[in-house]
């Protein structure tokens, strides 16, 4: 049985502070993973930039809610979930994520989490664990599933490599040349595509074993 | 974090083999773990009166989707995945929970399969791993969730005890009987305090060791 686990922020949606960093005008809070390579420096930092400006959760919550899915992402979405099960790994927080989600019509996501004060201000922000992505399919192939991972990101890669079929969608160059044993893809008809192919090619096995 | 681990028959929609002996009149197909307790005799016995009454999956499909979540379930579900994140965990097969599962919105189904010939008739069933369940409760902990567990039933017993907090739902007197240390519950409603319960008190501790 497959099943799918897919990032989020570039594959179904834009990516979050980037766009934070536009609405609220905040040029600051556009870095990202490519400038700070440090990911707790780069949190550290964009918390104490929403304390800066008085960001409670809710204020960055109404930011991101009005954030739209990529074209296209919510029918894809549909599509897998009728064939497949399908569940979103991604290295943001919940509370950040959830009005995005509700867009894509709630697929399970499994990620990390923020502390927020009973005033509602992020006081903190907590990891699940180390390799969150590549944990979440080694557990899922611990169950026997087979997993088909979609990424287009460098905190992608380890959970592609794991994957009984890795993906990298739209990705920047230079994770292409880093990576030239994945496969790259360009939209979500071409994901489909493998998608409908392995699960043709499992059902055969299937009925062939039980002949 | 915590999430939510649910049993599907019982829990969220009636019994489905019950109920597909009452729609097509085939009184064997009634028969559940209660009457054999040898699940490989029991589907086996399934499988054969399909063949017999010439019933493929196409036509078991279209039974099972005139069955209807139980009052309320949709409602629940909806509000358990609004809060936290939510996967069904069930002994039955995709191939015949897929009707029921799209009325209630898709929630990711870790479950069993079958295997289909070419014309549609069901030749084998696939369970994907021996204690399905209690499985899915360990891999979700090796990934740093708490798991709250639901079910009604003796095969939901191994994953209610393993589970951070284990909830039966209105389960035969015997499973209670036997199961003395297991939270009993009649309602949804109850179920949903016990869970605003858990997050709070979490949320309680997040907020406390940030400070």
């Amino acid at each position: 049985m497959y099943i799918v686990c897919s990032d989020l922020e570039g594959v179904f949606v834009p990516e979050i502070w980037i766009n934070v960093s536009k609405i609220t005008g905040i040029d600051e809070l556009k870095l990202t993973t490519r400038d700070i390579s440090d990911y707790n420096v780069l949190m550290r930092g964009r918390l104490n930039l929403l304390q800066k400006y008085g960001l409670k959760l809710h204020d960055i919550q109404k930011v991101i809610s009005l954030l739209k899915p990529l074209p296209g992402a919510l029918a894809f979405i549909e599509w897998i979930r009728e064939r497949i099960q399908f569940i979103v790994v991604s290295d943001t927080f919940i509370e950040f994520a959830d009005p995005i989600i509700e867009q894509l019509g709630r697929p399970t996501l499994l990620c990390h989490h923020l502390s927020i004060d009973p005033s509602g201000n992020i006081t903190n922000y907590v990891l699940r664990q180390d390799d969150a992505k590549k944990k979440v399919v080694e557990a899922l192939q611990g169950l026997n599933y087979k997993v088909i991972a979609i990424g287009d990101s460098y905190n992608d890669i380890a959970m592609l490599k794991k994957a009984d079929f890795g993906i990298l969608f739209n990705p920047p160059q230079n994770v292409i040349d880093e990576n030239p044993g994945i496969k790259v893809v360009e939209s979500y008809r071409e994901i489909k595509s493998i998608i409908s192919k392995l699960i043709h090619e499992e059902q055969q096995k299937d009925s062939e074993t039980s002949d």
